[in-house]
């Protein structure tokens, strides 16, 4: 365990998760990673997801408020979904009790940090990074390179992100780069409505297969309730609650609590999305059935 | 050399392949990976490919016996396409003379398997696996999120595959957490017909670059032999065997042995998919041609 | 520190980067990478793009040529784009003052290693670096199994390029299976013209965003220049150089100075290329702006 300036441990796993807007085409994911090997080289990445919609902060919160919890304790969780690059947006780095994020405050990171929270949150000041980088790594030819450009207006992943999360990973103090300051900027995913005779959710993910991941968790459910799903105005019946797919029909719809842990809406091998031409967005509608039914 | 509780060794490689059909742009490989490294964190996950068509065992059957014997001996074959997921079907971990494959038992292993067998077949038990996992590996918070929830109806790959995976790199007795049983689901890859005059076969695979891979082997094939493709009813003649791309004029289709050890049918700088708009399942014909003709 | 036959030295940090065609849905990139991990397993594969169109040498090129700077000093960058496998063209590693370079004599390396030069050049030959591995690695399957089938008329990634690259990760001396050469052949990326009022450049790459990188390097470019583009043989004004994305509208165009450092045209959260339906090869226009103006 190696404590930093305030008192932080930061344990020996060197294990980094990437989630971003980049994409596998160009080579900015790979760039990112030189950067991050370069200060760091002990660091292992892990890629979440580079597919998130150009700038979609919901889509990227979901996403890693749904999977930071199946890397071990110590990971760093970095995100760059930045819409606001080059404004005067601020870099963050949070630290939760297993965890630490870097990433924009631009909301991205609120909703994982509140589910392991509470987070000690700090605002990068580049300057004294830059400086930083200058007095440790000056003998390493990435560094020099970048901190001779400068930063650039558009790729704050490759020139400040990645930097920071590598001076981390290496064990140096956040707090010599970075001051601590209050509040997140605050980005709530939609949250379902409840009432005595029903849950009123949306669909807030849809998925390679299909599948509609809704935003209606496991203790809002019984397995009697009836699930419906409203397309283009007009609510269709999906059924009562399944526990696996292939309690139906091949082809036929199903509802099942999925791997996020919230209610999910599948047609057995074949695609919701497809069979009820939905999309992110929709209302899905729970009535609640009566016991014994 | 570690020896297991069935006198299995598992090599020091460490290295585990991994093939899915989850796709790139969802979390679910990162979460699979974040899982494996939880519990052993010497692993290194390569992946082969994740764009399998989902619930297409066939492709992910020709993916992963052509690509298996790339890897260093002692590697782990990792597995996920699991249409059957949260059915009565098994998962095994089978050790062959060389490797060991993970995957579900619904065929997708059965033809790697077969190269390189013969294999000793074992059966997941899920009760003993997290109970081991429970006893061993309980000061790790990714494991105890896992049991806490249990095993999902949807993501045995995160919740079952993993683990099992994690749990044999690590270099655990498979005997503790399996049980031997006699035979695989088999799922052959289709086999070319031959007469004295002729090799019938299938196009099995086609590529990125367009390219018809063939399940013909090397050894049914002579250099003199004309190669013909069955395109909507009509036989076109692709030509006699080449050795390289470069031997046709750019745009010009040809037929030469590829990098799996069959047949395929390209065209030079171009794509034989579009020119012949061929895809799996079209047939090839192959007429012995006479020596010295 | 390694040094090797001819002198050059081989710094301790087995960074491979990987940059090829192929795509990521077929097995070939985790079958490169199996076959470097068995003859080097300390090597560290870490992929820059695996998306350059098929055979396009100058996408490539642009794409190693910006992101070489960002690996560590040492690091071996792998470039497989290689229309011409199989036919006579030489395949190459250069050693240029911080890296090593691997990939078909084509053209793809000659901006990168222009960049970093001077390089000294070696080209590969096929008997003695199977020679070397079967004197060195004969014990390895991997190995045994490519020196059993030789190489593949279509696959030198797999069969020749990666036992090269791993061959040089693992310290073994490059003049032992390679020769000297004197030139490579040449592949420039366009240039802009010069003139006094004037400068004429191209969109050389579109990225994800759909932001136009042109070929402008920063130095020939002042904050007042005004930026056309030619789109469909119509000058768009586009406007003068901004610093950042928000310092237009949402939806607005702007130019800036990228992340490649040179003249970029995007839009404000939306995509440059939409906008101005513009593609690689368009024309960008600047006339320089007078001073105080």
């Amino acid at each position: 365990l190696i404590f930093d300036f305030y008192g932080y441990y930061i344990r020996d796993v060197h294990l980094v998760t990437f989630t971003s807007d980049f994409g596998l085409s160009d080579p900015y994911v790979g760039e990112v990673k030189g950067v991050i090997l370069a200060i760091a080289p002990e660091a292992r990445i892990i890629d979440v997801t580079h597919d998130i919609e150009p700038g979609n902060l919901l889509q990227a919160s979901f996403a890693l408020s749904g999977s930071f919890r199946y890397f071990t304790e110590g990971t760093l969780h970095l995100v760059i979904v930045d819409p606001g690059v080059g404004t005067g947006r601020d870099i963050v780095a949070v630290r939760t009790p297993r965890f630490t994020f870097v990433g924009p405050d631009n909301g991205v990171l609120w909703e994982a940090v509140q589910r392991d929270g509470p987070g000690e949150i700090f605002m990068l000041d580049t300057e004294r990074l830059y400086a930083e980088l200058q007095r440790r790594h000056s003998d390493n030819t990435v560094v020099r390179h970048i901190l001779k450009n400068g930063t650039s207006a558009t790729f704050h992943g490759r020139d400040l992100f990645a930097p920071l999360t590598a001076y981390l990973c290496a064990g140096h103090p956040l707090g010599a780069v970075a001051d601590p300051c209050e509040e997140l900027v605050k980005l709530m995913l939609p949250v379902p409505v409840k009432t005595e005779q029903s849950v009123a959710g949306r669909v807030i993910y849809t998925d390679r297969f299909g599948n509609l991941v809704t935003n209606i968790p496991r203790d809002l459910i019984n397995h009697n309730d009836e699930v419906f799903i409203k397309v283009k105005n007009e609510l269709a019946l999906v059924g009562r609650m399944s526990h696996t797919y292939a309690e139906v029909h091949q082809g036929e719809p199903l509802a099942l609590i999925g791997s996020r842990n919230t209610l999910e809406i599948a047609v057995n091998r074949g695609s919701a999305c497809e069979y009820y031409d939905a999309s992110n967005g929709d209302e899905i509608l729970i009535l609640k059935g009566k016991r014994g039914q």
